[in-house]
């Protein structure tokens, strides 16, 4: 079976950070950076767990991915020399974080027996709620409702990973769907890249 | 036993429907409208689930579930004649939604072998979660705030229901609490009315 | 094994008055105090047992918690002498029972086996997610992110009873740890304790 932990690590590492962030805009102590950033980090794949019944969750079983977590929202509080651009910056790490979870959340959907359909909408959740919560715990709108693309990003990574399970060896798609994802939402960042909205079309 | 998933289906199209017309006020694109229909149409039955353990979640079982949610939300996107009245719509089809996941809610839970408290609770969380769920992703005052009764009509439907297992059969029991629920909220909306509030009583 | 149950109902009862406060200053009716009062009681203890894998929720299998839940809210609502401060006595209460929570999740997850890493996260999201429940649910900027020692006192606290736990009598640890974790959210409201933030070393 293919093995994403390591990969899990970084983006669980990524969504720290940027929750990390949040609480550095939101001026808080050191403790409230620990919570934001671990229930960043960890939103997302405790949401998947969940909903699949893998219980207890990942990081009651190995609090490794915690201890990931508060050092890395410990090192940001420290960091003296935090760029001007902080929001830029949580745009970007969100993004390899979003790029992640979504290939990692259908993976362990079909690991653990599901079918395509109930992969991608996991994907897409895990890849999604773990920014949502920062967003919400932190008082934000949420970045799902920004114009550039977001959610499809997320889609787009899940549905490339899954095509390509057909004729490429697991690690190869999956290596696939994380990179289409990443590049479809750097690229919306960078250029303002929008689909056709709902309104867009009266 | 008592079998409500016809009715599930429609409820869960009807939240699923007021989700992608929140997408549409938000003017997301369609993979927006997507994942806010889904979320909405499953979220009640999906805390349900979890609070009575009943893993893997519904539509992890059964993914028809999310076709239906999906497909109802690009349908909403591609809709060229959408009312000018979203919002109006958007209730009614709450209301709705409300009435059917209030009895469902409670019915499952007797169905695990909960008491009569624990129904009515499980009830009106069912009812409302999908609701607030949405709003609180689309950055709205939850529904539950507004003046109009609203939890209010999913306790009554509940208590209706439970009331009429005592002499009716179970089908019957259902309906009746289920019309109970939408024409209570139905007429609130229509006649704004309200009960009492705190502030009312000073 | 030590019993905290006891005061676990307390804490369940200050967190719905909590709930029901928020009810009060939204103007909801008695259902609307029913469900923010409840929900705010039971809110940390169900995502607690949620992440733990102990599953029905305790309230499905005891549904005492729900009747506590819904009469303090009931009391509330009909309570004709409500202090005009009632944002303070929010606060206090939220503080008596962020204490009390902080223990019984540090001190439930250990019960299940985990290390003291997943013991003090799970200590802290107890204790802080009912609150942040209420206040998303109120549509209120959550307490958390207020300038006050909030997350701190929860960390403190479970950090002592953890400490104890070496060398004292499991009871008198915990007692300790809340006493501790009261004190420093009550010192910390009342004389506008913070700890140094992010912009504050800049």
């Amino acid at each position: 079976m293919l093995d994403l932990s390591l990969l899990e690590y970084a983006a669980i590492g990524f969504f720290a950070v940027t929750g990390a962030l949040m609480a550095a805009e939101k001026e808080m102590d050191i403790f409230g950076f620990i919570l934001l950033g671990t229930v960043t980090g960890i939103g997302g794949g405790t949401i998947r767990d969940l909903l699949l019944g893998d219980v207890p969750i990942f990081w009651v079983k190995d609090p490794i991915f915690i201890i990931v977590c508060a050092s890395v929202s410990t090192l940001v509080f420290f960091a003296r020399e935090m760029p001007e651009q902080r929001l830029k910056l949580l745009l970007w790490l969100d993004a390899a974080g979003l790029a992640v979870f979504a290939i990692r959340g259908a993976h362990k959907a079909l690991a653990m027996g599901t079918g395509p359909t109930v992969a991608i909408i996991m994907g897409v959740i895990t890849a999604t709620f773990g920014g949502i919560i920062r967003d919400i715990l932190g008082n934000e709108i949420p970045l799902i409702l920004r114009r550039e693309i977001y959610v499809t990003a997320a889609f787009i990574g899940v549905l490339v990973y899954l095509a390509g399970l057909y004729t490429l060896p697991p690690a190869v798609a999956a290596g696939l769907g994380m990179i289409v994802a990443l590049l479809v939402r750097v690229l919306a960042i960078q250029f303002h890249w929008s689909l056709p909205t709902y309104k867009a079309k009266i």
